[in-house]
């Protein structure tokens, strides 16, 4: 994890709450051999099973001497607040880790790096601060290069933020590559980045340069790899995240798309304080998407990922099969059931790629230009 | 133009033509009362009239000192290099500006008040930098509050970069004040900044917060205004700067826009050395930016405003009318004939909008929440 094994305190004061604490809980999920302990001191002494239903035995502790004690030797911020800076009261415990000398990964928004209190007490005391947010220093606008690659790039696309569209691609991931396809997960985000080891976080790249990012991404995750699954971020109406979503899709040109949904979610932002638009059904969001994103590369929805997590078995089994109704793709919720509807469609997509063909017969023209 | 009145050198080295030096061409368009002199040691000796077609005597000389003998107080960098970086050769005549107390305004990506070595002259000399592209600190999440103002939204659409947009509103925003109506440009770039004294360059903005900025400008520019104009960037077919496009969009909430093209270019990309994309024909556009436009805020396309500037004066009269037939749009060149049939769309579009019907009956919902 970013250079060495690690053993995290995610810090997750007041907040450790599945929906709250995004970045801590995919941790857990994904990576809780990393994790000696979760600090929360308003949920001290309880498991992180218990509060956040990933985790485990692993223990929910006061502070970060707790943590210590626990055997943590590095932090990592456990949120993503919106706004992205680093809630003041968190401000102590982060300097007292530095001041342990430990490591500190931060995915937020503000760069923790830039701030001359916690450099200078990183600097004293030996250790790093790694901003997983920070842009690449190198900027390139985008020209549909990602087009023109042999892998074939699937991105999630979702119907608004925080629907699960990184916990199932992660688990696809795992299913395609246990199947021996050479899948690589390209990570767009500070959690999904804390779990690969790698990537770029779109969000925080200048606007005028994030598909150009999307592109540098797909190139870099291509390499050795049949497939590459990029990482969706926000939705195409969502109204503050749009351009996000958009710089995504035309600068990682994928071939195949995987709409992501909360099975109950009927209002855009409807996890936060705010409900924002109607979200409409998800037949719309399939012609929205493959019609965008075709306008730059030839692409389409292939399967949808349902997030149940709030329903019974039976309603989550009814929702999968609605939405495989109501758009005739294959639904599943692969946290929940069986991946393998979604990993078919995607070994379906690859056989059927005009890039294989393509690369049998070069001399044709490139196919994103109509 | 930024607190003062002044006399420019517009700085276009080696690269003063229409399309080269947009950003020179534009302030000597709207404001060659500000212009003392434009340098491009290639073309000295000419006038600005001559080399591109704008900027009727306005001298052409070949460096600082040339400026200031023409009346010169204040630099300004004339174009807008894809990357963003400040030429090299240009540097010498920044310091020697900096050095004569000259302020220097700059639209490029790469902030000048950032290096070093400019920093240090402008603090030598009491002279100012300012770099129009320089986000707002304050960072904000776009949450479609544009959409509840009164003021009429309108925002230029292009089908590609550089086709005109800004050019073809400031023309429509001199018609509708001519005639009394309270219109707002609100510029989305350094040229327009440079022009008007105030906005935000979008495409500078971190990506999450790009709706955010667009809607922080129109809240901003619907003071005091019956209509605000916002300056359209880049197009939503554009590989390298889609993200963009639809954060304005988004974040802007238009209730109509003006479609813009230029009409004898095929490829998007084509005025740069690469050729990308087919411009697909220009009711695609109306469908796409209609339909991803009104996924947050009802929007339509009410005209079409086509860039002619290569074609004989029966060549454009025939492509305003092919673009009418094509869309069942009114279609104009506003630079080069009669504004009128763009202006009455936009009056229309304000006596029918329901933003006044609804301040008069306030009780109804959010109207971007179906």
């Amino acid at each position: 994890m970013l250079g060495k094994r690690r053993r995290l305190a995610l810090l997750a004061e007041a907040r450790f709450t599945p929906f709250e604490a995004k970045t801590a809980v995919c941790v857990l999920r994904y990576r809780p051999e990393h994790v000696a302990a979760v600090i929360d001191s308003t949920r001290a002494g309880r498991t992180a099973g218990e509060c956040a239903g990933v985790g485990g035995a692993i223990p929910v502790v006061a502070d970060v001497a707790a943590a210590a004690a626990a055997g943590a030797d590095s932090l990592a911020i456990g949120i993503a607040p919106q706004g992205g800076g680093l809630p003041e009261a968190w401000r102590a415990q982060v300097r007292e880790s530095l001041e342990r000398g430990w490591d500190v990964l931060s995915g937020l928004h503000v760069f923790l790096g830039d701030d001359p209190e916690l450099a200078a007490a990183a600097a004293r005391h030996g250790a790093r601060i790694f901003d997983l947010r920070r842009p690449p220093t190198r900027r390139t606008v985008a020209a549909a290069r990602a087009a023109e690659l042999e892998a074939l790039v699937v991105l999630t696309v979702g119907s608004d933020c925080n629907v699960g569209k990184m916990t199932a691609q992660l688990q696809i991931v795992g299913g395609l590559n246990k199947k021996g396809v050479r899948t690589r997960f390209a990570a767009t985000g500070q959690t999904g980045i804390l779990i690969e080891g790698w990537g770029i976080a779109v969000d925080a790249v200048v606007s005028d340069f994030v598909n150009g990012a999307a592109e540098q991404l797909v190139l870099e995750g291509s390499k050795d790899a049949d497939i590459v699954m990029v990482e969706g971020q926000g939705s195409i109406n969502h109204p503050g995240y749009s351009a996000v979503t958009l710089g995504l899709l035309h600068g990682s040109c994928p071939d195949a798309m995987i709409l992501c949904h909360q099975a109950t979610r009927e209002y855009i932002g409807d996890y936060r304080e705010a409900s924002w638009l109607k979200i409409p059904p998800l037949s719309q969001y399939v012609r929205w998407y493959e019609a965008i994103g075709s306008a730059v590369h030839p692409t389409r929805v292939i399967g949808v990922c349902l997030n149940t997590y709030d329903m019974t078995e039976a309603q989550a089994r009814s929702a999968c099969e609605q939405a495989a109704r109501e758009t005739g793709l294959p639904a599943t919720d692969p946290v929940r059931f069986d991946q393998t509807p979604l990993i078919e469609a995607i070994l379906q997509a690859r056989a059927a790629s005009p890039k294989l063909r393509q690369s049998a017969s070069p001399a044709v023209s490139p196919k994103w230009c109509p």
